[in-house]
């Protein structure tokens, strides 16, 4: 564990990897953190630029401009949403909300589920996704997940694996989440990289389920992870109780800025960003298993990729972090094994340096 | 209460400001807000202009560059810092860290303490300060607080008063924090605006006390509340159970590159500041006081006014902003009455404003 490159538990860790390979900052390309190969949309940079001055100014502590566009995108009543620093806030702020004592989550999954629930006290209970579903559960044991205990994260699409669970499946999950009294939070930070007509999201559905929660980044999306931005919606009186945790100004005014940008961007840069993900995502699987690598049938913008034998995860990601290549190990995700790595899918140049070096290291050395 | 600017318990609602007065943002003179008059360091905004397109990686979750800068400035070992999104995040993270049960405070005081306490959990204690001393309590109260509580907020220098308490009994609180194992949290946000040689500031003695949190704001000296930034220092063990609350990547990476080029700032420009504050301050204090306000001797960039009868805050507030000018209403503050506004400490011509505009409305209306 002491030589992998996610000392802070995540991938795009890119301090670390000039600490251990010694490259500058800028000479990386970085499979670890997944972010829209395209880059902000047009115009946001600019935009940033331009009110950079109003930096002298605090944020507006209620996010109002940002939340009444959310509401119109979504069609929900503006007191539904909380607006975050990162979806990884949300998360945090619904268990400070609700003080689960048994937290539910499917693995191999985001290590933020478990960590924050213990961080805030909370119990973790698992139960594990299997290679033959594509690492998603067995839906009748989520549902008795939920049944087991207080809350239950659900990724949508799963981060590592990218899969998605359907919509009558999620919706057995809220239903058993309306039963058991359990709050069922669906993470859908990856959700907007999948074509509209196949994402599976109970978002519309909201006003059915007061036990839901779904969680939105916007910062994978829109390349703008460095701002943290993302927003959560829920029954009105979860999204106040949720409010209610947060510290004042949590989220910045350049990041406010920047989500109300991306919500009025052309849908071009949405329908370019989805084209280009899907293609490149489907040539970088079969490109990977012409080197032996196995690779499931995700649909966001990463992969999860079993390396031949005799590889390990530690020593292909630190041979192609020697190389200036990032890739995330997937050795501390319970559930899966010492040869799981995870890539993001960038644009046709990256994914072919991707290929060609993991072809190279694999030529060069024996594991 | 419903009427006055600050419905998000905090002054500088610019936005508020605007759906109550009906001006354009950038019209406002701001005194509800305390940032340094002179505005971000030089170099600051072209710096950040040029970092804008490296918003698409993710913040150095462990901001391993500004601990360093900060453990040289303040000849501290770097485990010893947390840095937040903002002083009020340093806050939040010690009350989750120490969970504490009773949380003292000395009213009137910033907000938070009381606001976050509850947030969190704990119940709130109070001691008064008293008109004769400033608004300071008499430390033999502070002392019994102490002994009372789990944990104490002192301001130093207190908002909204501005007024700090001497060494010597900051050492009987830090000692009285270790005689009864009780956390003292010294909210130095303001600190910096105090000439050097009388702040008074138990960072260097640090070490002797295990159950003190210094926590300072870099928002408000250099100018970038809306960027978020501030950072406690504590015993590294304290420091570390603090960390371990913090959602990853709070702190964002433009505030951290605008940390440390503040850190990295000639000290002309911090030099230039306290001389302007401290000038200003005491022509305000004198304008105002003809214009039959009284104001505290307060050391900090900000003023606590009392109106003269028949004047409320809340009508003065009003009358202002229609006139573009804000100021914050201290009529929430326990401890203070209705009469009680607080004031920034701006540049000359912008002081001169709020005194003529003060003035005016006196003039024309009577309270």
């Amino acid at each position: 564990m002491i030589n992998v490159l996610e000392i802070y538990g995540h991938g795009g860790d890119l301090e670390t990897a000039m600490l251990r390979y010694g490259a500058a900052a800028g000479g990386f390309t970085d499979f670890s953190a997944n972010i829209n190969p395209l880059g902000p949309p047009p115009g946001l940079l600019a935009a940033l630029r331009e009110a950079l001055p109003e930096v002298v100014r605090y944020p507006d502590p209620g996010h109002r401009r940002l939340v009444a566009l959310l509401a119109e995108r979504h069609r929900l009543a503006e007191p539904s949403f909380v607006i975050g620093n990162g979806a990884a806030e949300n998360m945090a702020l619904a268990l400070l909300a609700l003080s689960p004592g048994k937290v539910g989550i499917v693995e191999p999954c985001f290590s933020e589920y478990r960590s924050l629930s213990e961080q805030f006290g909370a119990e973790v209970v698992s139960v594990f996704g299997t290679e033959a579903r594509d690492f998603k559960a067995d839906p009748d044991e989520v549902v008795r997940l939920i049944r087991d205990t207080d809350m239950v994260f659900v990724g949508q699409p799963n981060n590592p694996n990218g899969v998605q669970y359907g919509l009558d499946e999620l919706r057995r999950f809220a239903e058993a989440g309306e039963a058991y009294g359990t709050y069922v939070a669906v993470d859908e930070a990856f959700i907007d990289f999948i074509p509209e007509g196949r994402r599976c999201t109970l978002l519309p559905e909201l006003g059915a389920y007061p036990h839901l929660i779904v969680i939105r980044s916007m910062t994978k999306f829109y390349a703008i992870p460095g701002l943290r931005l993302g927003f959560a919606a829920a029954h009105p009186q979860l999204a106040a109780a949720m409010r209610d945790k947060q510290v004042t100004w949590s989220v910045n005014m350049l990041a406010l800025l920047a989500g109300e940008v991306c919500l009025r961007t052309d849908a071009d840069y949405e329908r370019a960003t989805i084209v280009l993900v899907e293609r490149q995502r489907e040539r970088l699987r079969k490109a990977l298993g012409r080197l032996g690598c196995r690779t499931w049938a995700g649909e966001a913008n990463f992969l999860l990729v079993r390396l031949p034998e005799p590889w390990t995860a530690e020593r292909m990601q630190e041979a192609l972090g020697r190389r200036g290549v990032l890739v995330r190990s997937c050795a501390m995700y319970p559930g899966l094994g010492g040869r799981d790595i995870r890539v993001a899918v960038k644009d046709e140049a990256a994914c072919a340096k991707l290929v060609l070096e993991i072809g190279q290291v694999m030529g060069e050395r024996r594991g």
